[in-house]
């Protein structure tokens, strides 16, 4: 039986705040570390109590680290927030491949039951995919695909479903500009996802997103059904050339009529555990999501990486404040760099607008108690466990290595899983302090919430309730129970946002550069 | 009965370019304005071909402006594009307000068929909106609304649907900032259109683009049904307060079940044509658009002024190089001011990410023909007709005035389009070249082809065929003929767009600044 649930958690021993487990009253005395406190103000759960008098402009610690500085005198119980404590000089010392962890002992003899698909790879999930190349095809796109009911498919038992891919740009940007190429490489990502069985592309005919263009510059081949399938040309359809709505949807219909049997022809088979490409993600973070589900997260990413996998750490705008802590796990100076890069570049991009990346905490996260982008970051990070950073990968890019790697994303939830999905992940873990519903097609995604009250309350949507870690599991305890739930999910087990059916609208390519 | 097709158009007595209005033989011989030419080379439908010897650095003239400069010397009867011509530096002369047209003389009498609102608008439909906030509740505002199908609206015939509003953005941007604004400008601009006779608010809860924050400052009410309901807070739904998906589903179907009634009970009835709120678009253009389908809705503007209504002209980017002839006829200084401000702010903005706006043409338009931003934007322009430029609206901004103005929006269609109809346009006239198949819920518009081929071929998809002026039919009957159209689609007759059901996935509001 586990003990029981503490009044406040002190993540490491040189910390000067601890976290509220639970709302403390003003007046309430706990004891944390031997020593004693009084609440000085009502604290809520997940925000920070001092725990020794704090000068003005002395550091305020937490995870053993550094997360800003405090504005004025604080008391010993006295509430730390944004009215006390900011950021401020946050001096990195990136010392890049310094501390490259050995890898980890290795895990073997893991399986999950999936579909190898021509390439090697192994899908999770067996779809098809109708990829709407410009805004102006994507109603073609959803109609044909939403064609394909449950009725329609009866006889095809090995396909999950038709996905409309459809999104909001593709057209009125820089012909072969960066945005163009970005927006490329995540269709293409999609079009040769493992979890597609067979894909058709629709386009209107003029934009600057051309199918053609796409299809070159991607090299893209039609995989259709099993693995012993020949490779041909993609299928495209555009709109002007079919004459229109109407006749394009009925083409449409008609060729993955002839697609389904191919489609259908897989079967899922025991498939080493170092087929997972695993994506990681946060959502509506609280001040619990660094202290439950993330190191829990972090811990299963940890298997994986043991296994052979891959695990990604994407949302780089989270992760500034805490790159330190990766490029001194980089393998080498290379790839430390091209972290501080990408930071670099994040910093010049927002400044153009006159945005800092410290405005990144949400007003909903700092409700949570989330006070500094460094203690988000912090919390972030944690999602990528312990291991060596072994590459940083572009938006969309699909890994050419094992390990734990960067992708470089936004934060915003499905513009980044969407670059990690795009990029070739098989699962997703999603962490949510405030209750994200996200799901997205064609990737499971596991959402795991970092309290208690709040899976009670959104069990529909949740999967794990790492706010247990609150009740006494411990954190490693939790990541096994993570890792499992990976390969039963990868096996073919639903997941919450699977039956929910969630997962369309939240196809989100990033969009970098001017709409015209 | 009209004469006979010309071989080329010429638009104007001064041009040293024509039109070819058929494809032309190389050698093949023909007469415009008295002269012969002999083409020097094929020259396809829709590009031009030299009038006379150009020298080089010489500027090209159409629509007896200048499109540009010979690159080189070009001979009598040559091919003329982007090999031989280019934007060089031309200098504007904005003259502001100093050329402002007299009013038309007033068209009276005039009215259609729609319904009347409580803030005195007139709606030319009646939809039920299901605005998602931000993405994360975007797939449950898809399902609230499509619960409600033809079956289940059976017993409320006055109400054309349940449409949801779903974007891909809401949250990661800066709290307060332009970006955020902006968006709550689209959303509030849905809630109180017109058309929108009921709307129901879905968020997440802790995303930036927070409910409370948009009811607030847009002062945002529901005005549900008639004109003599009274108005009453908005109808808003937190997924996180609701626990969950499938609870926000539910409860989302069971508040517009109540809301159905109250939606139904109004009744068309004759208003004046003052109340036409136009938004003019083009989209996929070809070097027709600018002789043939362009002019033609510029003249039914005019009309629409004549008769007290609005004329909206958007897409700055493609004003961009014809902006001369806008503030030359703004009603005052003022005016021309904010048009040529949001010039420059164009200029800079796209500057910043390397882009030039005269890379405005895309490969669709320079294959039809079209060589220069500014001949394109010349043919943009003449959707305005010839009144005067009596304001210039911020993106979804609604006007306070009547007349012809100017929305900033970029040129991209769906987002444009958006854009006006968050700013009440009511109507929307959509000119193509190439063949768009747009249509944005929950203003219907109408599709004008700008030549004969493209309209035969996709006919399913064209309201209007505007290349007749090219079989003779002169520009101002084909404008007539528009403003017809325009009235009895306002009373209810059906866009083809609508018929095949377009208009959910073309929902984009603009963003600018970056995705955090
Ligand atoms: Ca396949
Ligand atoms: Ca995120
Ligand atoms: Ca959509
Ligand atoms: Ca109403
Ligand atoms: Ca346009």
């Amino acid at each position: 039986m586990p003990p029981a649930p503490p009044s406040v958690i002190q993540l490491h021993a040189a910390d000067n705040v601890a976290v509220a487990a639970k709302t403390l009253a003003r007046g309430e005395d706990f004891s944390v570390g031997g020593g004693a406190v009084t609440a000085a103000a009502e604290v809520r759960f997940g925000h920070k109590i001092a725990l020794t008098a704090i000068a003005a402009g002395a550091p305020i610690h937490k995870y053993g680290q550094v997360i800003g500085y405090a504005t004025r005198a604080i008391s010993l119980g006295e509430h730390v927030h944004s009215h006390n404590l900011h950021l401020g000089e946050l001096h990195l010392d990136y010392a890049s491949a310094s501390e490259t962890p050995a890898p980890p002992a290795p895990i073997t003899g893991r399986t999950f039951d999936g579909y190898l698909r021509a390439d090697g790879r192994a899908g999770t999930r067996n779809y098809i995919a109708v990829i709407s190349t410009v805004n102006c095809s994507a109603s073609v796109a959803k109609y044909v695909a939403h064609a394909f009911d449950e009725r329609r498919l009866a006889d095809f038992p090995n396909i999950d479903g038709v996905i409309p891919f459809t999104h909001q740009s593709g057209c009125a940007m820089q012909f072969g500009g960066d945005a163009h190429q970005t927006l490329n490489r995540v269709m293409a990502g999609i079009a040769r996802h493992p979890n597609i069985g067979g894909y058709l592309l629709i386009g209107l005919g003029c934009e600057t997103g051309a199918m053609g263009y796409l299809v070159q510059q991607e090299r893209l081949v039609q995989l259709d059904g099993s693995a012993d399938q020949p490779a041909g040309a993609p299928l495209i359809l555009s709109m002007q050339d079919q004459g229109g709505t109407a006749k394009t949807i009925e083409a449409g219909v008609a060729r993955l009529v002839e697609m389904l049997p191919r489609v259908n022809d897989v079967r899922r088979q025991a498939i080493p555990a170092s087929e997972i490409v695993l994506a990681t993600e946060c959502g509506g973070s609280d001040a619990y999501s660094g202290v439950t589900a993330n190191p829990a997260v972090g811990a299963a990413a940890d298997r994986i990486v043991a296994a052979g996998g891959i695990s990604m750490l994407a949302e780089t705008p989270e992760i500034f404040g805490a790159e330190q802590l990766l490029t001194r796990r980089a393998i080498n100076v290379a790839v430390a760099d091209k972290l501080i890069e990408r930071i670099e570049w994040w910093k010049s991009y927002v400044g153009m607008f006159g945005v800092q990346l410290d405005n990144n905490p949400s007003p909903g996260n700092k409700e949570g108690g989330l006070t500094t982008i460094a203690e988000k970051s912090l919390g972030a990070v944690a999602k990528a466990g312990g291991t060596a950073l072994v590459d940083v990968l572009q938006y969309a890019e699909a890994p050419t290595a094992r390990g734990l790697m960067v992708m470089d994303t936004p934060g915003y939830d499905p513009a980044s899983v969407t670059g990690m999905v795009a990029g070739g992940a098989n699962v997703v873990v999603f962490t949510t302090g405030r209750g994200s519903c996200f799901g997205c097609k064609p990737t499971p995604s596991i959402k795991i919430a970092t309290n208690t009250p709040m899976y009670e309350r959104m069990v529909d949507d949740m999967d794990i309730n790492a706010g247990e870690i609150l009740q006494g599991v411990s954190v490693d305890a939790m990541g096994a129970k993570i890792f499992e739930e990976i390969l039963a999910v990868a096996s073919g087990k639903s997941t919450k946002s699977e039956a929910l059916g969630i997962g369309e609208e939240e196809f989100v390519p990033w969009l970098v550069g001017p709409t015209l």
